[in-house]
């Protein structure tokens, strides 16, 4: 997969890229990730991005000439077409399933505001998406643009081991994890639970289902909905239900 | 505010640290932030950070020792308490109103797993919060610390110009932001709207509202409950969603 991260930034971004996972993914060909400063596509003598709104009001808005000038550069000579990702809090809220639905793309452009609203026009007629990660206010489209690099790469195949494409597969059931424990068996008094280490694969299955329902159904009833429930699941769910309901009327 | 950071992988979110809003708010002395490698407080031979699960399965687990020997150093000698914050798919899901609350604090540390599930004691005892940035899958809890921190620290009054404050104050409403446009005002082809050069203010202000609550119904109906809706917005909302009714039956 190849990412092109159109940004004024890319020393926020390198970083990230540099290390761990991703370090690993692009060290193995299996991305190919490029930073693009697009104040160098602005034409003029210093290099403008943005100018004030039109109508009035407080803030920049970026111009449209240079991201437009940039993408246009990277589509030369290409024949695919690429996926063009603008990270705007006016966007669809970013999710597991559109991270999947960007890994299977051979090419995304990522484009990354900074302060500043967009130009209408970029939006309209140069945007394939516009991506969200979540309802809070950043200074900055390359924090964005990280996360959903993140979120996709590791799910090209390859770029995870097993071990730890396993680990992710747990959230594929669409519920939250249950509890986990490591060595030291005991730490400052507080001990891991007997169960897991009672050697009883059966009855630890059960805890950690039971345990993986309930943090869900306390923490993230929203969830619930999506996921996949036996029937089993869903009896000690009404349970639960019934169970606050009637302690609610108390 | 001091924000402290317990990462394997500081060099990742240096970049981010060093640019920007967050590269200025530190030299002016308005937020603290130090990089934290918890490696350094595993005590034995090898620095191991993580090992297997207690009851079996794959992927590993933060192990409690090093996070709370960690902790435990930064807090040797300081009178105040700091929020301790575990950044996991499991938490509370980030939001602006979560950023509010934590930018009230004078000190937050922030602890970062990375592929592995934490120790359950580490979330049990040690920390005073759990936040998700959002439903997808990471291979990194750096990435949501410097969602957080960046979203927190912007918050501090001092660290945005007047301008940028201005235009952050444009999301207390609740509404997306209306579409803005910069010069050209003719570029290939696509024009500005005539309303944003009419110099009519009255006339700009009811078209922005318009189109911010149209934007909003759209894409993100769930964010109108909480929104400010004057009785002329609720009566365009009626109009539009009966008229959406109307056509669905056609």
């Amino acid at each position: 997969m190849k990412v092109d991260v159109l940004t004024l930034f890319p020393e926020m971004i390198q970083g990230a890229i540099d290390a761990s996972m991703m370090k690993r993914a692009r060290e193995q060909g299996l991305v190919d990730i490029r930073l693009v400063n697009f104040r160098e596509f602005s034409t003029d003598r210093h290099r403008t991005v943005d100018d004030y709104p039109f109508g009035g009001g407080a803030g920049m808005v970026l111009k449209p000439d240079p991201v437009f000038a940039a993408v246009d550069a990277l589509r030369q000579g290409e024949q695919s077409k690429p996926r063009i990702v603008l990270l705007t809090p006016q966007g669809e809220r970013f999710s597991q399933e559109k991270a999947y639905e960007f890994a299977h793309e051979s090419w995304m452009i990522l484009i990354c505001g900074h302060y500043e609203g967009y130009d209408e026009r970029i939006r309209e007629h140069l945007a394939t998406d516009e991506i969200s990660i979540g309802d809070y206010v950043l200074t900055s489209g390359e924090l964005a643009a990280m996360v959903v690099m993140d979120a996709v790469v590791r799910l090209i195949p390859g770029v995870l081991g097993n071990q730890e494409s396993a680990k992710s597969d747990s959230f594929a059931d669409g519920l939250l994890e249950f509890p986990q424990y490591t060595r030291p068996r005991e730490f400052r008094g507080w001990s891991v639970p007997e169960i897991l280490v009672s050697g009883n694969h059966l009855e630890i299955a059960k805890w950690r289902r039971w345990q993986s329902l309930y943090r869900t159904w306390q923490r993230r009833p929203d969830l619930l909905a999506k996921a996949h429930l036996t029937d089993a699941d869903i009896e000690l769910i009404k349970d639960w239900t019934r169970d606050a309901d009637l302690a609610s009327r108390l």
